[in-house]
């Protein structure tokens, strides 16, 4: 429907960002705080979520970024080689996604003057990356309205796991766009089933796409202090003061979600616009979650990530994980096995949301 | 209440018999084919199987011997350091267990003359060892009497998973004896709970004491080739022709346990007395009889053998075995984890019985 939808070419000026934070305790052991979710290759392909992402957006962006904490930029610049040093922003601490999303636009805007920005985060799993490109693309153009755009995945089932887009007209100066009327937290049961049954509601994916002018000039309305404390780290993140201000500023800025910063008082404003992502897309927050992308064996078990035996004795739908032992599972039907070098983890797929009360993730 | 009964001295004239053999695939990976239960640290207290029950046996003996497969010869050696070469029976492939014992037997006799001969399996657990002793004392007394002697254990409870023992009246020559009325196969659960309302009834471990002269003068009634077979093999075994009388008659000798070759029908005769064992006893057969003999720990936890750490979630009375890495049970009540060099396992106590089936044990 858009110029540049029907072929797989890059957009002049959009910068993909790619804010690469949170441990994802509850794949422990394959996630850890010293090697978060982002860095694993969770579906036992061969690369990781965040190596995953890179590849996704690269065919489609003039540049991208990627904002991660200290602890882990080394780790993220070991595993993607072609990317750039000075695109890999370090934040001193976590400070919440507006300040690491905000700290990237300045820092674009220093370096390359004004472009549409693209954030997504590092690890959530898009088996169609063409489909997810031609959506950003459609995206774009609606952010060269002036508005902030984000994207709404389809809802496949009554999540209480995601917050909801709920969407109204559809927007005449941008072809394929609708209106927000409201960004909703993740409900509870009920409430996701009426979402479902209403529809027009779309799964929130933490997907902005907007220019980097309108970000910041919302911003500098809504959250003032940030804007400029980010606006000064940026001018001195080349120069030779950039610790001295990082230190000094960076503790400073407000702990606040993009969500809340902008998302949700732009979208009451009529400043928001949605595009409909019409592609598969799995936050796998756990290994249940993990364990629906993947299809089993002809003996019922589900492997990531090893060559070893398994042996299942009334135990159809285990999945086991990694390691480098046997692995035999007798009669715990859907049992999650996970061996990594440290650890061994056995749980059930349906309570597997509570490793994250594993006492010695840390 | 015997002479001798009352301090643990050992008797005279008793040779003790340790049949070793049988694999354990109920206890895999700890067991198996090349490391079986007998050979294993079941309980984690530093010593295996066979170690105790020698321990057990050996200041209550004029000598011990352990008749055992050659493939685990070696091995039985390794471990018991203390115990003459020549006193390791190996036997070129299994023939069962009257095989096993009349050879010894008929070696005994070879090399000593006439003992009184007791035999006690490899891989019981009897925590009260000098207990035990008591009354295998009482009971070589009343093998002196001529009579084939069986140990029968105080039951518990209605188990299916041992042969009973039926007792009759005390016997007036051998103090603390009973005549033995018949053996039972292992019961249905309903005969079991009827054994048990009904009293009278003990479980049979397999012990037996009596003279070699007996019960190799019921032999050579009742299964008369297999009586001149072991006298064969136990006269050349000191020789230069062992090899080849062994390779040219054991495999001629009738497989036939020693319940149905001797105990049962001399029973039928009147010449069979029993002894109570009114001492612990425990033939583990699986990880959940494992488990009912150790306590957990503070975090509900049972642990054998392993020093790395253990974390519950919602999975009291887990069976964490042997391993060197960190273990997290999460929702498996009475989980079952064990980890070797080698293997991992994991079930639930219920079902733990199963294990048999795990299909790479071999």
């Amino acid at each position: 429907m858009m110029l540049g939808a029907s072929h797989d070419s890059s957009v002049r000026d959009l910068v993909s960002v790619v804010p690469a934070g949170g441990v994802g305790s509850r794949l422990w052991p394959l996630s850890r705080p010293d090697r978060p979710k982002f860095l694993i290759d969770l579906l036992g392909t061969g690369t990781t979520l965040i190596q995953d992402t890179i590849a996704r957006l690269t065919p489609l962006s003039e540049a991208v970024y990627v904002v991660t904490g200290e602890r882990h930029a080394d780790a993220v610049a070991a595993q993607l080689p072609d990317l750039p040093a000075e695109r890999i922003v370090a934040e001193p601490s976590p400070r919440d996604s507006m300040a690491a999303i905000a700290l990237a636009a300045a820092l674009i805007e220093e370096r390359m003057g004004e472009r549409i920005m693209g954030s997504f985060a590092a690890d959530h799993v898009i088996p169609e990356p063409q489909a997810f490109r031609d959506t950003v693309r459609t995206a774009v153009e609606a952010a060269r309205t002036g508005r902030v755009v984000t994207i709404g995945i389809e809802p496949t089932a009554p999540s209480t796991a995601f917050g909801y887009i709920r969407a109204g007209a559809p927007l005449a100066d941008a072809p394929g766009s609708f209106a927000v009327e409201a960004f909703t937290e993740k409900p509870d049961a009920e409430t996701a089933e009426r979402f479902i049954a209403e529809g027009g509601s779309s799964w929130n994916a933490g997907m902005f796409v907007v220019s980097t002018s309108v970000l910041l000039g919302h911003l500098a309305r809504l959250q003032p202090t940030l804007e400029a404390g980010v606006r000064e780290i940026a001018a001195a993140w080349d120069g030779p003061s950039r610790a001295e201000v990082l230190a000094r500023v960076w503790p400073t800025l407000t702990r606040i979600a993009i969500d809340h910063a902008i998302a949700e008082p732009v979208a009451a404003e009529g400043g928001v616009a949605m595009v409909p992502g019409p592609f598969a897309w799995h936050d796998v927050g756990d290994f249940a979650s993990l364990a629906e992308l993947l299809t089993p064996g002809e003996d019922g078990a589900i492997r990531i990530g090893r060559d070893a035996a398994v042996s299942l004795v009334d135990s159809a739908g285990a999945l086991i994980v990694g390691g480098s032992k046997r692995v035999a599972v007798v009669g715990i039907p859907d049992a999650v096995v996970v061996e990594t070098d440290e650890a061994i983890l056995v749980t059930r797929r349906e309570v597997a949301q509570r490793v994250k009360d594993v006492s010695f993730q840390v």
